[in-house]
């Protein structure tokens, strides 16, 4: 893997499940690029077939120790799991600095189970393409099931998590009101709610408050068909862990045959292109430093443009661009 | 109030300081569209006076108790002081919905201190665009320090803070290791460093520990001129809010006399535009909704294109309208 090998050729062997083409092209996905781009376009057309369930909860909800659990129940069933830790202080991650780390040894050995995380420190803008388009790479690898973690605020991870085709989040006992005030905002997105650390002794006023929460119709149902479970689970005792397995394989299956599958899938779509638009942009802004773009934000500093003025006249000025790249890449894109 | 103003006579009277007529254009500036883009644009030549400040820091870290105090030690110095909260913590936008909410009675009596909060929830896309357009109401209207309170996670509350000249960063004792790093992203953008509630024995491990971080040079200051101080303070017991008043005059000062509010204006200016950009293309992707929209999204589901060809596709759509809107728009913004 050392000599360089072209996109086509590292495509080819992730495809295969070549395990260092896989991760090389996962590097790719998370830094961007037009290098990345060619490969990423190139195994987009293989993906699709991998269940994409999002899990996220916030710091101290235990959601990186119930997302390695869950992927070795799952990988019991014979699948192949990919993991993508988008979470700051997901032990994954490394970006629990102060905290101790989890070592995954266990999980890391398995070759059915592949574990990446995304840094998200310094390059908050591409967080969520870059971790979609590494969701599509471990789809296309053939990993059957796919947990991305996620915790639950700001725009880019509730992004990350909206691409999934099956949302968990992670609720535990006793991390204090304002900690969980945090998560009302993704509390709706829940196709399944989870109770971490049920073994403790508040577990249960925690399950009891979602439930009221939920019975309150604060948050419907997104789907007629779909009840969503409130599930208790302990990583330390081993319990519920299969249960969630089950019913995040039952959501995926009320999915199916509601139909709602189709709906869902093409939600995800729009979002990706709208980010993938934001992308392009970002970095149209980028080529434009010191020419147009310095002009526009002198006239926004001196009041003479607003803003929203000035970004009309920044996107016309990169349409001429972006239609010369679109028919110039028709031909490598076949 | 209750007549149909139109967009110049509401800007005249928020510029007047009038406070039903600058309420009514924050509640434009959150909701967005048309009618608050005239007014919002017409309002833009009068901003630039005030001094925005960001306060951020993880739900628990009593931001937002600072904050109020904060805003009347200022306040004291006969200036007036603006607060806006996009946290969904704070009690302030009344998001602690599990917590008790303090009643800010004192400061809301006061004429020279206006609050406002930001609904995240439901409308998380526009926030960051709504966020820094009731920046410019409150500018323009006279306040001379507009406090920003968000937490300091995700892409978009990164975004306002960024917008702020002057950021302080909240951290508390107590709070858990888990709890803390989820902090590390926003540690490095920080003017001044604030360790709350230091009245608790613990205060003390908090400050030696962020100091230790900044003394590894993990987090570099940003301008040669500016060291980063770490204060203490306590809300409860009146400790340390007048010297966190006179750090942020120091800031700013040090800002004007080092020249550096010149790259940071342009660095807001240039963020600011992206993000009106972002906002305009997310208003045309849902004007497509049905339309080229439905075909590309078909594209992207069949696997026939990639959401960055579609993204790319989208854009030259988009762009004929947006020419013909920048025309018809250029005489009523004069």
């Amino acid at each position: 893997m050392r000599s360089k090998l072209s996109p086509e050729e590292l495509v080819e062997r992730a495809l295969a499940g070549h395990v260092p083409a896989i991760a090389r092209l996962l590097s790719r996905a998370e830094s961007g690029g037009s290098e990345a781009r060619k490969a990423l376009d190139r195994l987009y057309r293989h993906t699709g077939k991998a269940h994409i369930v999002g899990v996220t909860g916030v710091p101290g909800s235990g959601k990186s120790t119930l997302v390695s659990k869950l992927a070795r129940a799952v990988r019991a069933s014979g699948r192949k799991v990919g993991i993508l830790a988008v979470d700051p202080s997901s032990p994954f991650s490394g970006g629990s600095i102060l905290g101790d780390r989890i070592r995954m040894t266990d999980l890391v050995s398995d070759p059915g189970i592949y574990i990446r995380s995304m840094a998200t420190r310094g390059a908050l803008g591409g967080l969520a393409r870059g971790a979609l388009d590494a969701v599509d790479v471990l789809d296309a690898a053939g990993y059957e099931m796919v947990l991305i973690e996620t915790v639950g605020v700001g725009q880019d991870e509730i992004d990350v998590v909206r691409a999934a085709h099956t949302t968990v989040v992670v609720s535990a006992p006793g991390l204090g009101d304002e900690i969980q005030a945090i998560k009302a905002g993704v509390l709706e997105i829940a196709d399944i709610h989870v109770v971490s650390k049920c073994d403790r002794s508040d577990a249960d006023k925690t399950i009891a408050d979602l439930k009221t929460m939920m019975g309150m119709g604060a948050f419907l149902t997104k789907t007629p068909s779909w009840r969503v479970p409130v599930l208790a689970t302990s990583s330390a005792k081993d319990q519920g862990i299969v249960e969630l397995a089950d019913a995040i394989d039952a959501h995926r299956a009320s999915l199916e045959q509601s139909g709602e599958i189709a709906m869902r899938c093409r939600r995800i779509a729009e979002r990706r292109m709208l980010r993938a638009a934001d992308e392009i942009l970002r970095a149209r802004f980028e080529q434009h430093r010191g020419g147009k773009l310095s002009v526009l934000t002198d006239r926004i500093i001196s009041r003479d443009l607003t803003p929203h003025a000035a970004a009309k006249e920044l996107l016309h000025e990169i349409h001429m661009e972006t239609t010369r790249e679109l028919f110039n890449s028709v031909d490598t894109e076949s």
